[in-house]
């Protein structure tokens, strides 16, 4: 089915993961790469409405299990709708966000555990998973800064406390040591420019590798 | 956590599932019966939000394994804000659907399969089975012809054709084999107030056991 690379972009909340995936995006497309940006839900219709029952703020008594499915099932028709359609084709795809970041965030830090979280993901994607994955790597407390100087509405997720962002960081570094050969890092608590550039370089190499 | 019986109701549409639940659980209630009867999504706030997602007649694009996870959900949202507080009170519940209709519905019908649908609603159910299983047993084409009979407005899975309903009716013959110990069988087939009889006699057999 799949003709074409397939990478994520992941990292905890404040590792710059939109600005960065648009600023390397737009930049290898002006280049003449085939190649399409996509983050979780895509804009996919149905995605986005599992996706608005998850971050709804009014939804305080949301079980951790029942928001591990919804981000499943949302993970699913983005995929089926947006990511597989454009592979077929032959364009590249890079999500922001995949199925590591319900590895970090539900099984660890949620404590739902790893593995299990990783069962109904495996329901999901059905072997699709990405060929590399760029990891924005950044220490949970000055991810944490950067949100709260950046946004004046924070959603359900943003409010969690600080040691839910620091179990998030340590869920991320268990699923680097997990999957070596599928992370790439990028230090992402360096200037938001450097960052770009090497995220650019590093998406660079591998579409020129194909 | 369980100090109560958990008793679901199953069986394909038009099986009456809903008119004998009422009827039974207002009998025995009268009778003095501590019972809670509910149906997903059973009036749970969130369950009913990811239930409106599933049945909206515009979701046409919805994937099967994206329905299946968003079935997962709720059943996982209905059971921690209704059927497990409850439980816990020592009120028995007497649920109509579970997750044996995922098995059938998603499993067997939509073509999954049992085995993958199994493993999600494990995770969402975290071992909390039914004690019993009243099944209302129905060929496909009886109970077809009773909702095309009874309603005016058809909802998404209402409006499957015919073979999809044959493949739920085949499911859940399959799911009868695989737990004998669980299920019970009532036959609906029969005049609706001696489903009615049959259903009230077996219930009341399992609560008085108790």
């Amino acid at each position: 089915m799949k003709n074409a690379l397939f990478i994520t972009i992941e990292g905890p909340d404040g590792s710059g993961k939109t600005t960065v995936s648009k600023a390397i995006c737009e930049r290898l497309q002006k280049e003449g790469y085939l190649l399409q940006l996509t983050r979780e839900p895509g804009g996919s219709k149905i995605a986005e409405q599992i996706r608005s029952v998850i971050l709804d703020p009014d939804n305080t008594e949301m079980d951790a299990r029942t928001e591990a499915l919804l981000y499943a099932a949302s993970r699913r028709q983005h995929l089926v709708d947006k990511v597989l359609p454009a592979l077929e084709k032959g364009i590249a795809v890079v999500s922001e966000r995949f199925v590591d970041s319900s590895l970090a965030y539900q099984g660890v830090a949620r404590r739902i555990g790893m593995e299990a979280v990783w069962r109904i993901n495996e329901f999901a994607i059905e072997g699709c998973l990405p060929d590399k994955t760029i990891y924005l790597d950044i220490d949970a407390e000055t991810g944490l800064e950067r949100i709260q100087k950046g946004r004046n509405y924070l959603d359900r997720l943003d409010q969690e406390e600080a040691s839910f962002h620091d179990r998030v960081f340590k869920g991320y570094q268990e699923i680097l040591t997990r999957f070596p050969e599928r992370f790439i890092k990028v230090d992402a608590g360096q200037d938001i420019e450097k960052v770009v550039e090497d995220t650019y370089l590093v998406l660079k190499g591998l579409l020129d590798a194909q």
